[in-house]
Order: structure tokens, then C-alpha cells, then sequence
């Protein structure tokens, strides 16, 4: 792909033309994400690519026209074709990047989690209160995913009165080597707890998990599944079932029960088929078939409104509660008890 | 469904008593009959079972306490125990049996067909007439089926608007040895035949057979699908995918294509299951498993109707009609031609 | 429905002849069972009727051949003809009437509850263990359901390996004047304790409420919907949507997780509809259309095996165990805390 | 699908860069490309837009830079900045625009029909083959629906056995002003008619057309429901409710009966919902929401596969076939009578 015309874009911002965005972190997530900006997304293009290692984005850059590797992220962000930043990159590294974006007041498309605990969220969110304006959209995809779109705008317009409980599922066919109890939570859980902040429109207050006797197939020591329950500052109760190792493939529904409705999404679909005594389907096998729209529809809502000069979309906030509830949750994992969720005050830049 | 008022029994009859019931024949069919009654149905009781094979009905008699086995039809229906009869011998022996319940005036459940031929059914019809009022309920036991009661009750009532059209389905796993072309027209779409005209409360007028490239688990010389097209009196077009060698099990659906919506029954049903990379369930095996609730209520209903002094469902008109179109089905599935159905003018006797 | 010649019937018992039953109790569900032994069941016959509500019961008997009225439930045992009683009277009258049966060793179908209280039922348990053999089938008719039971075949033959989770709903449109938190588990929940007990085959060993803020439809002071939790001595954990008041229907559903897969019961059927922008079907509007057939197999089955000479189903310690649930329900729904629920040793008589 | 090697593009070409298109027509469809192009598409510019209407394309090239309106077709294509035509006009303008483009050698996306009948189809198919090349995809964009696709790969590796029948169905809500029984030949079931050629890879040999008595909701003069019949050179026959003033939505569905299972696409899905006693959800309510997603990825295999030098999808020859059923389907509708399709042999270059 060539680069459009962008006779001004420099650091006052795109202006309409084609975004220059540089990626950062090229693992799973990050090659993903350079392969849809180059294929899929109008509107953007891959400016730089940056990782440790040299030869993986030495590659990966040769590929793209207009592409320049990095193995220092400061250095991308100071290439003149990059308006804008992907960052990809494991947690941990996380926080740096997002100050070094915001030194530059370069958007930023920044993968969950924001960073991995509360205390150093929050020091994102002063950094970017300092701006004065929001600059990150953290990526937590289900909010561009269609389905949850449409149970959000149900539930924003009062279709079934208040929602007074949620029923969530999230199960994988299996979980990779090293996976742990606490990952459950923050790798996993995460999105439960983001979907709840989002449809419910509330802070999740407290955390309780059951732990059932595991499944034969889960690997020693994991606790799968196990049942996890919020209660929002309104009262609603939200449980989950997380299912790591169920074996049969990638399912995340979720129920709304309303007043006078309830609403469900996340059924499978697809060809129906009768064979063999059976009627029914496929299920999805992985979370790339599940919300691969969702992502392809997160990045390009993101060089959107990035290109109008806008932030949308999940916030810092969002980033720093997620943090928060995941903390409380893996203490309620080890104690069985009921654990609140402490939150600062909201401050004015992530009012509602 | 019509009833008739029963002024004068034949014998002195149940008098709201038990019924006793002579089942004639005691094959497949006949032989579910007898268990049914003993063990299912409040209200009748075996009374006398019918066979030519002497030992059979022996042992099956000696089973039932107060049942005399007969190899005579004309001797069960003489038993003082006997005040109704359920005709279950191949379709060639009804006409005998029909006019000797006739000549006694006694009450009939007659399984389809009620003869195997128009000129037959046509004899049939002049006696009952000759009687003056009806005798014989025929067993097109889907019209007892929960499913398509609830579908003719909103045909009935307008629900959504006036039906257009049907699509049928009528599936079964395999067939047994010697099944004919002409067996797929009498033996199986003649259950399509009598719920198209129940369904829309008209005639058949015309019919068409499409005979597509067989699959290769039919047997030889068996066309195997068809799709059989009707034509109503009213205009109405109806459709039935016969499919008896379709190798997953037995299906049977309807819809009704109507002016404002449509209104689909025969969806399998019953567990859901996820399990290995599949969702959905079983389907069912065959038509005991999916009618055996229809053939129950249909007896039922019989009994309870018989022991009221009444009449109801499906007549001998029905009986005709149903041979008329199968007569005229036989000659389209031979020539691809569209044939018109003959019908004689309905008697008073079975206005509707 | 008229007596059959049951010669020997006496004390000594039906012999294979019509049962005589004695319906304690003319209430909803009593009056209800008396229709369904008059009109429905296969083998047996209303041979009294008791209430204290004498115009009530002269009536009903008047319709009946051979039903005698009492207002004495002793008096109505008393009856030769009467072989067996039918318990439909209110829980609290339960105890008393269950000792007279025994007393003159009828077999008795007792309505759920077996007894409001645990002591009550221990009492009723010492007394059945004394005569040396089960006399009593308890009323959990859910047992008896079609779905439920091919979901209990599943779990027994370990399609999907073993049970991990099981999520109920248990909703219905709205409740009666008077209903209250406490009867939310005594008359609802108790039949997820039940099915739980029944499906997994152990016994539940905690519980936990949760409470939501309560729907606006909810009259005052109920708590509506909740959450209710239970352990099972095995470990499971087993999650129940209790929610009485959600306008919408009735509805009743089970999933079982299992280690390789997962089943679910209670998906709503019938006829499915494309009109007006919308596509599916109507919700079963109360528990007498989802469960009249497993209503009616409860008592055929009751009266089948007692003509036997056997008894089957749901026992006295099941009654007990669930009584005890119950008890333990009601304290963790005043306190929000895990309460441990407490049961004798199972007796010999009830060992499975 | 098939795909060309083309090993010289008449001018320069893109080769790799941004495609430069010109969208000729911009009506409806073409209005919605433009914006296609320029918001979704990756790789693609609008370079030029063509209209007669001056106002209309002055407007919508001012507001997409490096965008000429023009009101003479051959103009834009001899614009340096485009290297591609989209042709979006009115049917019988496609020839002159087809052969325009084939004198200067640009890929074309030439939405459906082709031209509309077979002679003028024949024309553009020699021209076509002149060249030596392909050239046109031709706007069948069925083909790239997402279940379409599914369904064509379980035929393709006969996932069970031989295709024996399809079953579509194809509802509107209702019909815009002036719309004929051939328009629902020409606009509707030629969908079908590609669908079925395509899925099953045989040419559709003959086609009836019955005509139930129409809804009361058709205007004037249009026989509404419709059922289409197709048998192809293979002896499959594949039936197609058309029905479209259905009122209630949009609704496109397919199922294949094979020897071994059935496989069907197109249930409506989405939000589950239980409210008001009704269990179910929303059906879409026209083709662009139902097709979005293939529009979209229609346009990007054409834009991705002209940059890389090739041509791909349905063929001239698919839209000359397209026109010769078409051209059967309006005798059959007006005859009621069985109708051949008479096809020219197919051209080398056309081969599959």
C-alpha cells in the first residue's frame, strides 16, 4: 500500500490523510495487528514496526512499503511518517510507552491491559490528566464486537426495564503451558469485567469466587472452572462461568435480565446441518474466529476518530477499574470470601 | 373436527363403562394398539384381539385379563364384550371389516389407509351413508399430534393472515426391503396429503412429482428424494420433500407461508449439547418416537369420544379424498405430468 | 370410569386390578389429581375424596362412579375400596396424614412438601423406617419430565464425563398475593434442591443467597430476583436464577457442565414464527403447561408400580433432605453468609 | 473461483499502489460503493465518478480528494489517476461501458446483470474472449457472503455426499413502486439462479415457475408468492420461494439436502431475547443489512486481486448464463409450463 498524499500531517496530526501508525510489539497480538492495518483497515498504514528483536521486524518491515523497524520505541515515535502508536507489547512494558506517547501527545491504540496492576494505572491516569485531553483508547475489543453493540444499545435504551443481573460464559478449549489461576482472572476474567463496567454502566464493588471440584483435564494445580461473582455499586449481580479446558471450543455469551426481558447474545451459529443422528453445528473454535470483526472494527473505529482528531472508545479509567476489580478478584480466588473493590474518585477527564 | 350426535347405540354399549375395544390385526401396528389400551388409555380395555395367526393372539389374550382371542372378525365383533372396534389388518382386508362394524353398528377406529383404493373407499362411504350417521374415525393420527394442532388452530383463527402456501418435510432414516415408488406416495406422502387438506381446509386438485438424481443409498429402482407438488382447489401451492433413505432419521416439518408471517413446526428438539467442536442434539430416530404422544391422544380421544355416544376426526370422506390424490400422485410420479385429482361431490353426510 | 372385576382387592392389595384411590385433599393440585386419575390414568379409579369442605367434596364425588366423600381422612382409609392415598392436603397436615397410611400400610403418593420442617420429616422418616419397607413416594414430579430425565440418563452414563457445574433458571411471570422471601425457597427453589440432590446423586452441603437490588415488578418486600448457591458434598457447584416476577412466562432450565461437554434442558419449543419483524415463538406461560405430562407420568408411574407392588421414586429422605435444604436456604438468605446444611446418616432403608 | 494470470495490464497499473476507481453510476448502488471505497476498502481510492447527473457527482467528488466528476464514461477511464471501473449504471448501459473498458484493457466489477438478456450478454462474452483475458467480476455477491462461502466449501468436499435438492428461500418486506413478475425473475431470483449454478456446479437446464394465488398485501397485478423450480444438467432440482411483500423482513436462506445431510444457511440470528411471551429475536430487515459484509468483501477480493495482476469471482459467463435462465424463468412464469435453457457451448477462456 502507498501512502496517500498527506502534505501536512507531520506532528499537527493527520489531516484526513492516510494515518502512519507505528506498532509496537510484534508478537501474536502485534504481527496480528500489522497485518490488519496493512490489509483491512482504510485509511492507515504501518509506518514502523518495533521489538527486540531485530531481525523478526527487519522482516516484517521489508514487506511493507514505507515501513521502518525499531528496535527503541522513543525512535519510532520520533519517525516523522508516525502519527500515531500501537502498542502491543507485553504488560509490563506498558506504562513507559504510554508516557513516552503522551510526551509526544501521540494517540495511542494501547492492547489490554492498560498496565498490570492498579498502582501503576493510576499513575497513567495522572499523566494523562497532566495533558489535559484523553489520548488512549485501551483495547478492550468486545465493545466493537456487533453482538455486544447491539445488547449495550438494549440496555441503554431501557428495552427490558433495568438490568438486574448478567449471566456470563467464557469457555476455551484449552489453556497454553504455564497458564495460572491468577491469569484466569487477568487474562481471562478481564473482559467479563470490562463488559460488565460497560452494558451495566456501573463499578463492580465486590468480588466472590467459587472454585468447584476441577475437571480431570485441567493441568495440576489450575482450579477450572470456577465461578466468579460481582456485585455493582447498584446492586445488579453479575456471575460468570469460566471454563478454560472445557474442550469443545470458544464460547463467551452473555445473558441480561431485565425488569421485564432478558437478552442473550453469543449463541454459535452458522450452517445448521443435520448428519449422523445429529442436528446443529460447529462451534467456534478460537477467539480469532470469534471477534475477529471486533477487532478489525476496534482499529478502524480508533484511525476514525484518530484521523477527525478524537478519542473514543475505552478509557485510561477503564484501563485503571479493570485493574482494580482483577486485584480484588485473585485475592477472592485464594480466600473464597467476598472481597470489596476499592476505586479512587473518578476524576473529571473520564466523567461519563 | 365434527361430531355427531348418537341417538341409538347399536348394542346397549359402554354407557359412559368401560370400553371394550376388538383389535383386528395384531401385527406392527395392531399389536402397539393392544398394549396402548391396556397400559395407557383411561377408559377401554382389550376385549377381544383378531388374527389369522391363532397362536399369536393365544399368548397375546392370555396376557390380558377378560380378552378372547378370535380368528373371525365377525365372531369378535359378536362377543357381548365387544361395543368397539379398531381395525389395525393390512389395508386390502378394511372394506370386509368396515361393513361388517356397519352391519352392527359399532363404533370403528380404522388405521390408514381406510382402503387402498378410491372405488373401494367410495363403497365404504355409500354404506356408512346408508347407516345415517358415522361410525368410522380414520387413523391420520397427525391431526392428534401437539405440534400440528397448534399450527391449525392459528391457521384456523387468521393468527397471520390467509396460508399461502406449505413446505413440507417428511424424512426417515431408510427403508425397509421391497419399499416402492408407489409406497412413497401411499405410505408416506399420504400423511402430507391428509394434513394439506386438514391444514387448509380444501381439496386437492392437481399434483406434480419432481424426480431429481437419486442418492446413492436408495436401493435400485427406488427415485429416492421426490418433490411432490400440490395444487388446492383454492390455489394454494404445497410442497413435500419426501427423502426415505436420508440416512440421519426422521423429520417431519411444516410451514405455513401466510399473508403477514409464517408459522414452522417439526424442529427437532430436546437436549442441547455442546460437546466436540459441535452444539445441537439428537435427531429423532423414527416415527415412534416422534408420534408415539399423537397415536396415544388419538386413541384417547376415541375412546373418550365413543364412550360419549360421539364421532369425531378424520372421516371416510377423509379416507377417499386421501385415496383420490394418492391414485392421482402415482400416475404424476410415472408420467412428470401435472394430474388432476377427481373427486366425487362431498355427501351431506360429511359436510363440513 | 367404571371398576374392573377386582375380585381380591381388600387389604391385601390390587392384585392387578383397578387401585382405589383416596385423594387427601381437593384443593388445586388435589382436584387436579382427581381429573387426571379419572380422565387420564391407566389403571386407577377415585374411590374417595377427602376435604373438610364437605359441599366441595359431595360434589366432586357426585361425578364419580364408586367415590365416596369424607371429611375423616382415617374414615377414607378405612374404605374397602380405597388401596392407596393420594396426600394433596397442606403441608402442615402431611405429618398426620402419612402415620394413618402407615398405620394401615397403604402406599401413598405425598405431594412435595413431605413435611414443612426437617424434625416434622425426620419424625415421618423413623415412623416409614419402623414399618421395614418404603411405603411413600414423594411428589418431585420434576423427576418425571421427559428432559429431565434424558438429562439424568446423560449424567448417569458419564456422556460427557463427570457433572462440574450445573446453572438453573426458574422463572415465573409473577406470584400470588402473600408469597414471600421464604417461600421463594420452600416452594420454588426446592425444586432445583431436588433435581440437584437427584441429578448429581449427592447431597448438597451449603448454601449461599444473593440478592440483587429487586425488579420494580416485585411487590414490596420480596426480593426479587436471586441468586441462590449451593455446594454439593462432592464439590459441585450449582447456581440458581430464582426470579418470580419476570412478566415474561414460565421457565425452567437446567445446564449441566460436565468435564467434556456441556447438556441443557428447558429451551422453550413449539411452533416457530416469522412475522411482524420477529422471529421464534411463545413462552410456556405456566408450570401446568411445562409439567402436566411429567404430572401425569408421576402418577401413572406411582400407580403402575403400586399395582406391582413396588415403590419407586422420590423417598421420605429426600423429602427430609430437601426440608433441610430448605431450612439452611432461608438462614443464608437472611444473612448473605454460606450456611452449612446438616443431615442424619442416611438409613438403611434409603440407601440407594 | 477461478483466477487469471495476467501478464500485462493495459496502462502501467497500480502495481501495488493504491487502486485509482472510477464508479460509473451513482445511483443507489453506485452511492454506496463510492462510499464503500473511500471509508472501508483498503487499497482503493474513487479516482472518478460518473453520472449524467453533474450536480450529483460534483457534489460527491468535492467532498473526496483527488476525485474528477465525469459526466462521459470513456472520459474517466482515460484518466491517468484510474485503473480500474466499477460499473454501478443501469443495466442496459452496460454494454457500451463494458466494451469501453475492454478497448483500454481496465478490470472491471460490473454489478449484476451482466447485460440484461442473452444476446447482449453474448456480445460482451466474445468481446471479452477477444481480448484473451478476463477482465469482468461481475457483481454476484453472494458468493462472498460469509455462510455462502461455508456452505460452497462443505459441497466442494462433499461433506455429505452428492448435493440431491436446494431449498431457498427468498422474502422481502415488500416491493417498491412499479415492480413486475419479471422484475422478480430478473432482480430477485437471479440470485438464485447464480447461487444455484455456483454451489452446485451445473448449469441449470430447465425451469417451472407455479403461482399460488397471491397475498392480499401484493399490489395489483403481481402474483406474490411464487414458488421457482429448477432441475439442472445433473438431474438436481432446487425449488425457491420467492415471496415479496412477506411483510415481516428480509430473509434469504439455503438448504442443501445431500445424500448424507443437510446443511442450511441463512437463519436469522443475533440478539436472543425473552419478553412479553415471546422467546425469539429480530429479523433484518432488508438485503443491505443482511449482505453488508459481502458487498464489503466483494469489492476488496476485486481490489485486492486487480492489484496483484489478477481477475477472480463470477465470470462473463456467469452472467451470460444468468440472462439465458432469466430469459426461461419469464416464459415459464407467464406458460406454467416446463421451459428449457439453451446455452452456447463454453468458451475455453471460461473453463472452470
Amino acid at each position: 500500500m502507498t501512502s496517500d498524499d498527506m502534505t501536512s500531517h507531520g506532528r499537527s496530526g493527520p489531516a484526513h490523510g492516510t494515518l502512519g501508525v507505528a506498532v509496537i510489539g510484534t508478537g501474536r497480538m502485534g504481527a496480528d495487528h500489522v497485518r490488519r492495518i496493512n490489509d483491512v483497515i482504510s485509511g492507515a498504514r504501518v509506518a514502523a514496526v518495533v521489538d527486540i528483536d531485530a531481525d523478526r521486524i527487519g522482516h516484517l518491515a521489508a514487506g511493507i512499503e514505507g515501513c521502518t523497524p525499531y528496535t527503541d520505541p522513543t525512535a519510532a515515535m520520533d519517525d516523522p511518517g508516525v502519527n500515531a502508536v500501537l502498542i502491543a507489547s507485553p504488560g509490563p512494558a506498558h506504562e513507559a510507552a504510554l508516557l513516552d506517547a503522551f510526551a509526544r501527545d501521540l494517540p495511542v491504540l494501547c492492547e489490554k491491559p492498560l498496565t498490570p496492576d492498579p498502582a501503576s494505572a493510576l499513575r497513567v491516569l495522572e499523566a494523562e490528566q497532566k495533558l489535559g485531553h484523553r489520548r488512549v483508547q485501551v483495547g478492550f475489543m468486545r465493545r466493537y464486537d456487533a453482538d455486544y453493540l447491539t445488547l449495550k444499545s438494549l440496555l441503554d435504551k431501557g428495552a427490558y426495564g433495568r438490568p438486574l443481573m448478567l449471566h456470563n460464559k467464557h469457555r476455551n478449549a484449552d489453556t497454553p503451558p504455564g497458564f495460572t489461576n491468577a491469569m484466569m482472572i487477568h487474562d481471562s476474567v478481564v473482559h467479563e469485567i470490562d463488559v460488565t463496567r460497560w452494558l451495566l454502566d456501573e463499578e463492580i464493588a465486590a468480588v466472590r469466587v467459587l472454585r468447584p471440584a476441577p475437571t480431570g483435564n485441567a493441568p495440576d494445580g489450575l482450579s477450572d472452572p470456577q465461578l466468579i461473582l460481582f456485585e455493582t455499586a447498584a446492586g445488579q449481580v453479575v456471575d460468570t462461568e469460566l471454563f478454560v479446558n472445557c474442550g469443545f471450543g470458544y464460547q463467551v455469551s452473555c445473558e441480561a435480565v431485565c425488569e421485564s426481558g432478558t437478552a442473550r447474545i453469543g449463541d454459535d451459529r452458522g450452517v445448521f446441518v443435520n448428519t449422523a443422528g445429529h442436528w446443529g453445528g460447529s462451534i467456534t473454535p478460537g477467539f480469532v474466529e470469534r471477534f475477529e470483526e471486533a477487532y478489525d472494527r476496534q482499529v478502524q473505529r480508533w484511525v476514525d476518530a484518530t484521523r477527525r482528531g478524537e478519542v473514543e472508545g475505552p478509557s485510561c479509567w477503564d484501563g485503571y477499574a479493570a485493574a482494580a476489580v482483577c486485584e480484588a478478584g485473585v485475592r477472592a480466588q485464594a480466600t473464597g470470601e467476598r472481597v470489596t473493590v476499592d476505586l479512587i474518585e473518578r476524576p473529571a477527564l473520564y466523567e461519563r
